[in-house]
């Protein structure tokens, strides 16, 4: 039996693979499982049976057998778990992977996501501008970081990892803004994990949902 | 040999405990793996030296044999594998406190931390009144569906594992603003992850280094 995860019936990215649930399909990509996809809408992810799976009625959820998880994070984990082709044989390189994993949501998102809700929120006010460069700012400190540890590296500590994944994923946010094309090695960066098959094959099996939804 | 983390030799939180090398201590002493503390200036952070350790110049980072780790929530799943008492040992419940660990620094604490950011950049300008009560409705949103979630249990998930020790590590950040107060269960909750004699003792070692830094 495949596992089952939920993605937007009508994502709000267009067909842009933004959305979490795109994480997710690209770690069963990389691992070679077949998972099936249910989808909700914004209204019925707040509704008690969803939130009996997801505590913050978001998605993705994902379940297999009696297990269900949340949060795309430990999704990815559990995926790569299950199979090689994302975490590293090896106790310590695994665990090093671990940190880019923890490294893309907890340091790197925030302040690219704290400018998409600054502009969903804030940009009718007055003190958007100031606002927008201040946010940048902090973005950027973070891309200069991450852009010196990458080097001239494929990927961020050996093969390509989960932890390159969600990275990856997160610098996916910002890559049509100019932010990013300022660090170069980033942008070649998430060119390189663009042109894997499985994030191919990932992103054309959630536009498979947008187009459907366009009807 | 003992692991090595890396803590703040002079930590603005005066003592509280508010720091990344917290759970990191409070999940050693869950364990009960002894450790050592490096202590390093905010100079020395961002010296070449740690930057190797940690690409974003933060605390706290592991070190163990040839292992260096950084990202407190990588660094406490890695303890968390080397002894019994902050994961089960069922594996669908293993990664169902994984998801937990995922909640709390990437969807519960980044409001909590923006809350921060507003106070120490913003607190001067015109629109920060406004501004911190959007924030708050963020956090609100979060703790509400939180709330419901934990319920009258004592804790997420069945016994108490390495996604409460990093839930309550994130609540503790409000804990003294109306905020958590407002969800009774919560303020509980907290109140008995503080109470347990591994948080205690990391929360002593942690006073000490402030003490000493005071002189």
């Amino acid at each position: 039996m495949n596992p089952t995860i939920t993605a937007f019936e009508n994502s709000p990215d267009e067909g842009e693979g933004m959305a979490r649930d795109m994480p997710v399909r690209w770690a069963f990509e990389e691992v070679g499982q077949s998972y099936d996809v249910r989808l909700v809408s914004f209204a019925g992810m707040k509704q008690p049976a969803h939130v009996a799976l997801h505590p913050f009625g978001q998605i993705p959820t994902y379940e297999a057998g009696g297990l269900t998880l949340f949060e795309s994070g430990a999704i990815v984990l559990h995926i790569a778990g299950l199979r090689p082709g994302l975490l590293p044989a090896d106790a310590g390189a695994r665990a090093r992977a671990i940190s880019w994993m923890f490294a893309a949501l907890s340091t790197v998102e925030p302040p690219i996501v704290d400018r998409e809700v600054a502009w969903f929120t804030e940009r009718d006010k007055s003190w958007y501008d100031e606002r927008a460069a201040a946010i940048e700012e902090r973005i950027r400190s973070r891309l200069g970081d991450l852009s010196r540890r990458l080097g001239d590296a494929e990927w961020l500590d050996g093969d390509f990892s989960a932890g390159d994944l969600l990275m990856i994923s997160v610098l996916r946010r910002i890559e049509d803004v100019p932010l990013l094309g300022e660090y170069p090695n980033l942008a070649a960066y998430v060119a390189r994990g663009k042109a894997r098959p499985a994030f191919r094959r990932a992103f054309e099996a959630q536009y498979a949902v947008f187009l459907a939804a366009k009807g």
